[in-house]
Formats: C-alpha cells, sequence, structure tokens
C-alpha cells in the first residue's frame, strides 16, 4: 500500500518570507501525517521550504527537477526526479501527486492548478485564490480554497477519506 | 528565413459554435499573411476550426498531438507532430509559437497561457479575458487583450514588427 | 490526406562528410518524391545535412528540436518544434515520422532506432548496420538494412505501398 | 546528502524466470547496501522482480511510470511517479540514476542504455552483452560488463567511490 503523496506547489524566487514560513509549517504537518511530500524540488521558495518543514518532521520528500542534473536541487529533497523537461515536469508534479495544495505562486504554479484540474486532480489553494479563473472549468469537486495550514490538512484529510481519488479518466483525450 | 508561427489555442469539445466560427476566420487570416498555423491538432474545436480556416487560406498548417498516434488529428493539419506526452505537449505548443493566440477554453487552454508567460511568449487574449489571472505574473508587455480577429491580427503584425520575439532566455529556471 | 513522413536520423558533430553527402542526396530524393522530411532539427550533420538536401529538391522540412529556442535550428529547417526535451525529443522524432531512416551516429541515434522498434515503426538502416544488437527485439519486419540512398528510396516505397504503417498498437505499454 | 540511485533497467513481460531471479537478488543487495532503487515501476519483470528484492532488503524503491495512473505500477513501489510519457519517461529513468544496471531486455531497454551514455552515465551490463553495438559511442569509461550481481555490486561501489558521477556536462547539445 503506497503512502499517500500531497503535491506542495507555489512560488519559487518569487515567494514570500511568510508563504515560505506557512510551506515550512504545512510540510511538517504533511509529514507528521506519514504522507509523502513531492514538489517541483528546486532550492527556492515554496518548493525549498516545504521540503525543508517534510524533512524536520521526519518524512519522505519526493522532488520533479526541471534541469538535466540534481544541482539546483533543494537539499531537503531525498528523492531527486531528473527531468530535463522544464515546465513539461509540472504535468509530472501533478500527476504524481494525489491531492495537489496551491500556495501563491506566478505562471508555474497557475500551470501547475491548471494541468491538475485538466487531469482531475484535487486542488487545495492555500491563500491563493484563483478560483474566478477556474470557474468555468474547475467542476466544484475539485477546486478547494482554504485559508490555514491547519484548514489545509483537514481538507486533505476529508479529500483522503472521501476516495475521490482515482483518476482511471486521467488522460480523458488521449 | 522561417516563417512566423502563430500558435491558436482554446477549447476542444467544450468550444461554442461562435468561437468556431471566429477561429476559422482567424485561421484563414493567419495563412493569408503566409504565416503558419500551429496547434494542438486534435479534431475538435478551436483546433480544428482554426486548422480548416488556414487551409482554406492556403496556409501550412501544424498540430502537436497529446497522443500516440494520429488518429485523433484534423483532417486539416499538414504536419502532425506525435508527441504520446498528452498535456505536457502544451509546453510544446507555446515553444513552437513566435505569438500564443488563447481563445475561451478551460483547464488546457489556461495551463497554455501560463506556459507562455512562464517561458516569456507574447499572449493575446481573443475574447478571452483572464488578464485578472495573471495580474500578477503576466508583465504587461507580455498580455494582450483584443476582441476582435481583425484586432489580433494587428496585434500579431505589431508584435512581429517589434521584434520583441527572442526568448534568448526562454528557459530561465534550466 | 497528410502526405508521407519520413524521419531521417544520424550522427550530429560526429558525422562523417561522406555520410553527410549522402543525407543530402536522401534529403533531396524524399522532397522529390512529395515527401515530408522530419529529423532532429539542428545545424550539424546528417540533421542538417538532410534538411538541406530536402530544402534544394523544394520539399518541406520538419525539424523537432531538443532546446528551448530555435538558435540551434539548421536554416533548412521550414517547421522547427521547440521541445525543450533533451533526448526525450527522440521519442516524437520515431512516432511522428512514418518510416525512420537510420545512417551513421552515435548513442542518439541508436536510441532512436530503439525507441522506432519499441513503438513499432519501421526502420531502414542506411549504411548503418546494427541488426545484430536488435536481433532479440526487432522483429524481421520492422527493420531494414540497405547500402544506398536509392535502396532507401526504393525501400520507402515498398513500404508505403504495403500500407504496413498503421499503429494503433503504437503504445502497447499504456 | 541524498542516497545514491541505483536504476536498475530491463525487459517486462519479456523477462525470463531467471533474469528475474537475479533481479530479485540485485534489488535486495542495493537495498542492503542502502542506496535507493529505481525503475521503470510496471508490475512486470526485471521491473516488478527487482522492485520486490529492494523492498524484502528493507530499501526504498522509485518507479517512473509511462503511463497517466498508477494501475500498471508494481505493489513494490514505494514512490510511484506518474509521467503519461510513455517511452519518454527512459529519459528520465537514466537521469534520475547515478549509475544505471542494465539487465536483459528488448528495444526499450537498450533505448535506456543508448540515452544513459547519451547522458554520459555509467552503464553496467548484467549478463546483457550489447558492448559491440556501441564501441562507436560508448566511451569505454561509461560502460561495463558484469555476469554475476555480486560483480555489478562490486562495480557500482567502484564507481560510486570513484565519485566519477558528476553530470554538470549531462546535457551537452542544449
Amino acid at each position: 500500500m503506497r503512502k499517500p503523496v500531497i503535491g506542495v506547489m507555489g512560488g519559487g524566487e518569487s515567494a514570500s518570507t511568510e508563504d515560505c514560513r506557512l510551506a515550512y509549517r504545512l510540510g511538517a504537518l504533511i509529514a507528521a501525517e506519514g504522507w509523502v511530500l513531492l514538489n517541483g524540488g528546486r532550492n527556492a521558495g515554496i518548493m525549498d521550504a516545504s521540503a525543508r518543514g517534510a524533512r524536520d518532521g521526519g518524512g519522505l520528500t519526493v522532488g520533479i527537477l526541471p534541469g538535466a542534473d540534481t544541482e539546483q536541487a533543494s537539499r531537503y529533497i531525498d528523492v531527486a526526479i531528473v527531468t530535463n523537461m522544464g515546465g513539461a515536469r509540472n504535468v509530472i508534479n501533478v500527476l504524481s501527486s494525489d491531492i495537489v495544495v496551491a500556495m501563491p505562486g506566478k505562471a508555474g504554479t497557475i500551470s501547475e492548478i491548471a494541468l491538475a484540474l485538466k487531469y482531475k486532480k484535487p486542488v487545495i489553494l492555500l491563500n491563493f485564490d484563483v478560483r474566478a479563473l477556474f470557474q468555468a472549468c474547475a467542476g466544484e469537486t475539485l477546486l478547494h480554497y482554504v485559508q490555514s495550514v491547519e484548514e489545509a490538512i483537514g481538507k486533505i484529510k476529508e479529500l483522503l477519506g472521501a476516495g475521490k481519488l482515482h483518476i482511471k479518466q486521467g488522460c480523458p483525450k488521449r
């Protein structure tokens, strides 16, 4: 039985100190639940902070790297996946996560939310309210907005419990 | 000297009859200018309509397909690129376009707008006003909103003329 | 009806002058037949030479580029597909070709032959006899060895005529 | 400090019982050394057997899956990376491994050996002697042939010790 994988997306160099602080706590609580933390793997912003939190919490951290080697990897990543695919690795980030948590970010983070919805993955927006953008396509059942780390963890538990997570139809347009 | 490549993104099965009508005219005018039309290649919605318009206009049409063969390709695609990468091919759609025109769509189209901005590609929003979503990250110089096909063509000419199109820094996070 | 797409693979910087001369003639004859030439798109070796031959022959040339922009593209490529996926674009090279012709190359070319066979694409080996390597997996019906450009063109015609080219089962392991 | 990642490649459905037995032992010894086992992740052949061995040995197992979900994943995979990229995931297999061990396989395995060499990764051929094929391109320093699991483990230790593993130039053609 594989452990649930929680993807945490958000800004890199652009992330605020406060958002990184929240990402650290989110990572620590994900680890405390025994879940695997997955993110974009780089040593910047939400990626580095959430991995550090999960590492300090004794959890397993997986980073999906955009580059051709591990040079840009956060030191808090246990399993570094080297894709050499740049932004195309964002698809792998969401497909490899059972649930995606999106924190404030820029175009890359928005692309991950969009791709998660395209592939029918539940997305929890933590202090990053882009619900309006996706009203047309989200499907109310996939997009969730929360305003605290604790609320995010509670929502993840609810979604894992609900077992809404199978994605047989994950790739409808193939 | 390669011809300019204009990427046209937008809804597949979800596209409205009116949007498909506009996509057809957009494709025809792109062909009339001697530009190459590039899109997601499937036989649905904006993809099929814009390719049909460009074909009828005597232009060259390129489709970047998500699947493992050409079965889902629009009959109006001249060059079918088979990626077998599903939504990851959206990155190829935008990287292979000099300018991206985004018409109304769902999560896939929004991911293409986000990825285009991530890679510093100019994006023209045709009757698809998601500017608010991207205010944080777009950079005013990249995101343009127009309300008619003619306006879109005018904006493309302006951008091509301005020669703002080089993307040496196309992949800043590598 | 899309035109047949003939993929020409082979060495880049490592290609010999003689192999580049043959690649030029192969490209020219592919164009003369009205087929589309597809290759890896870079301005080196077999890629540059085959594209130049096809261009001089009045044909259409498609290049699947490994990088994030068109900087490395051969000047003889008409349609440049920008993948930003490095060697992963080799899969796109073979999936987008109806028939693959492999000329002498190194690891990249061998990976393309292997991937073509994996996806059930016919491969014509032109002066590059690696049949022994693939005896275990090739399937005699897929791997062909020829020793001249004319023989290669004849084999392509035979294969196109035989209509052995459908790959519904193109992706058996999905 | 991340643990070394040892990639084990080889046949899926085509693998022999004896090769699967060896793959199981190889996985177990990799786990005993405290290294991470990485493979193609499917529930077949060398992939399933090596993951089962590493799991029984108390190690961590990572699978890079070709499909759009985890349906085909081996039950012995701890971390399932979902790529939805089919054979293009073979590039990720080798880039994410510090050292690649290749056991008997077909076209997919040969493509992984070729891609590993392209990206300057050391490859240990275990009872799969394709050295002749790669003579032109391998670089003697990258390709190693062994005839027992113990010999493979010894070679891995030697290579890890030699610290020949950095791949700054991992992507020479970008």
